[in-house]
């Protein structure tokens, strides 16, 4: 079955907005048999949306607008899809209700401005919207579907699980886009592009895609298969590709590497300290993003300074003297050190180089060193990470994270 | 003049591709008067190019295809081009000779496939191509303009610039886009529109913006003008929006929140420590962006669990008793706390509940408390702050900017 996406929004149509929701609706959708057909992104002009929409839905059995169901002038979407459609928009009471309580929560007031997002397309159910002001709506027209979303991501991915997800795998039945995802990490993209290459001949009919993220590397296999087709092919490379990249596959069920390496902290019931110096915090973020994390994590030490090092993660002014700040000898410092200041079972640390400035021939910018301890084993790894400051901070701590995935 | 882009390809309807030409194609359409109207994405068929073409057409003057251009069996602009306008296409002997001899050049033979790319719509003018194999084609149709683009980064940059922009800036004359941007911090997207809103009566010809981010909002004006128009009703507009809004406003040179911060902190010649609760890590990560950040900041505690708030931060194990871990009383002694640890000028801390679990009646999900100390004054506050995990800890630690930001 054919989808169409709809962007809506002028500030989509500028040099530094691009529409990524489509990209998440995609996945989606075609999990549960849908294809997408044609992206559009139209600024806030309900003219232009409304064509947007009358071509979409003659051509497509499903289409998904996002964005432009706020408060605001600007947000036009809900009256364009009654115009495209011939319908008329009610204000729905219960909405109103609920949105005025919403802003009484938070001690504010609701301005009049609000009310507009709770006007229903006629016919169209209402999709409620936890994390926002502004509920989905479903549409049914001729035999065909529309579904409206908020712009927020966060908004717009709950609501299309919660609410479209389960009407569309009733619509489409069997036919489905079966993957497999492999992620992969400390394989450069091009060294992995090689070594999958020659297992893929012999499956031509397999979509194999390798993409390079921050931090870790991923292989796609897809296929779409009707009713009754033998999905086995798929598996079968699969198993081909995991003997290649062995351990370096970490994930193949699409876990992050915060959730596997929270996992085998938690299987194993050891706590975990941090002390980060160049990436102030990125491993700290990722760690606790972890609903649960307080579990295994007891905390860390930002130690951008010197001074920092010493007092609070107990590294000698010794060290630091004779080595520096970034050494091999002062990041086991601190992985012992943070380790005791926490009392906890595994101490982690991060020093680095991150740029653009305190560079040398000796120490290049994108100097990275983790270090690693157990109270019994220390370890460090040495690396020098290519790319800008912010490149240099997340690759660094994503390192940090593979590194105690091979600890542990 | 108004613009659309039309990408091509069918990689680019998947999860994990997007096509980032049109930012950079905006950009530069923006600079030399033209504004994009409509962007849109078809797959690698003959009947949906030729009617995304037909359609883009009839609305707008000039039409940008990006990709479709090379040798394989997919790639189907030229033939979808040729059918939209109902033109033939004809082989290009000297282009032909061209790809031939590059070929020879690498060493190898040319297949037959490539020759289709020796193929030029009647009428149209061939862009040469010297970092591929694909030349660029512009066409006039009934005074509006197709310009077809190989879809590689690099090839279509390289023509743009040489080929098209000279054409474009010729049509365009010196029409061009001014804009003001506003960045406001704590002001909810809906009260900004109602406030702004009846600044802009009398201002109709521009077009004003409400953009709802993390941790804040953006108001941005924007007008095409035409040589030897007046620009001043644009900033007589930017005048009366910065009255209104006052110390709301952060920033008007696109400045984020930590950079104005860090610019404020080494403008005071003070230091900063930080210790973060709920947040552990996202505060030190924003601060230490800012390249140069060393300069005030001494760094952190992620004092996630209760012991790292008494043991590091010297919160009394009685605060933690009576009031606990969320709330005034604490928040406000792990600020005094941190700033001691790292004898720093400012200590700023923040504490929540950033769920999904933890919550209860009287301490709900989204609480949050940021306190702040320069060892006179100790401040706190307190906010709820809607949405899931993630939205929580990012909006807190822009939350514990802002005050620091009032603080200084």
């Amino acid at each position: 079955m054919k989808a169409e996406i709809i962007a809506v929004g002028t500030e989509l149509l500028s040099p530094d907005r691009i529409d990524a929701n489509s990209l998440y609706l995609t996945g989606e959708l075609n999990r549960v048999g849908w294809e997408v057909r044609r992206k559009t992104v139209v600024g806030d002009d309900l003219e232009d949306i409304a064509d947007a929409i009358r071509a979409a839905i003659s051509r497509s059995e499903l289409v998904i607008l996002s964005g432009g169901l706020g408060p605001t002038e600007d947000d036009r979407t809900r009256a364009a899809t009654a115009l495209a459609l011939g319908r008329k928009t009610a204000r729905n009471m219960e909405i109103l209700e609920d949105l005025r309580r919403r802003f009484a929560v938070r001690g504010f007031k609701m301005n009049k401005n609000n009310e507009k997002q709770a006007d229903v397309i006629d016919g169209a159910e209402a999709f409620d919207n936890p994390f926002g002001t502004a509920p989905g709506q479903w549409i049914e027209n001729n035999g065909r579907y529309i579904a409206l979303l908020p712009g927020p991501p966060r908004e717009l991915k709950r609501i299309f699980e919660a609410s479209v997800l389960p009407k569309l795998r009733a619509i489409s039945g069997s036919r489905r886009l079966v993957s497999k995802l492999f992620h992969v990490t400390e394989v450069p993209e091009s060294e992995l592009d090689a070594r999958i290459e020659p297992l893929c001949a012999g499956y031509a009919d397999i979509e194999v895609t390798v993409l390079a993220g921050t931090g870790h590397s991923s292989v796609r296999l897809s296929r779409w298969f009707d009713d009754g087709e033998n999905v086995a092919m798929i598996e079968e490379l699969g198993e081909k590709i995991q003997a290649e990249l062995g351990d370096a596959v970490f994930s193949t069920s699409g876990e992050t590497m915060e959730e596997v390496v929270g996992r085998l902290l938690q299987k194993s019931g050891r706590t975990l300290a941090i002390a980060e110096s160049c990436t102030s915090g990125i491993l700290g973020m990722l760690i606790t993003r972890i609903s649960g994390s307080s579990d295994y994590f007891r905390g860390g030490v930002l130690c951008y300074g010197n001074d920092a090092k010493m007092k609070l993660c107990g590294v000698l002014p010794k060290t630091l003297a004779e080595h520096g700040a970034v050494s091999a000898e002062t990041t086991e410092a601190l992985a012992l050190g943070v380790r005791s200041a926490f009392s906890s079972d595994i101490g982690i640390s991060i020093t680095g180089i991150a740029g653009p400035g305190g560079g040398s021939a000796e120490k290049p910018v994108g100097l990275v060193y983790i270090g690693v301890s157990d109270g019994v084993r220390t370890e460090n790894r040495r690396r020098v990470i290519p790319g800008d400051r912010e490149s240099v901070r997340e690759r660094s701590a994503y390192l940090a994270l593979s590194t105690l995935r091979g600890f542990l």
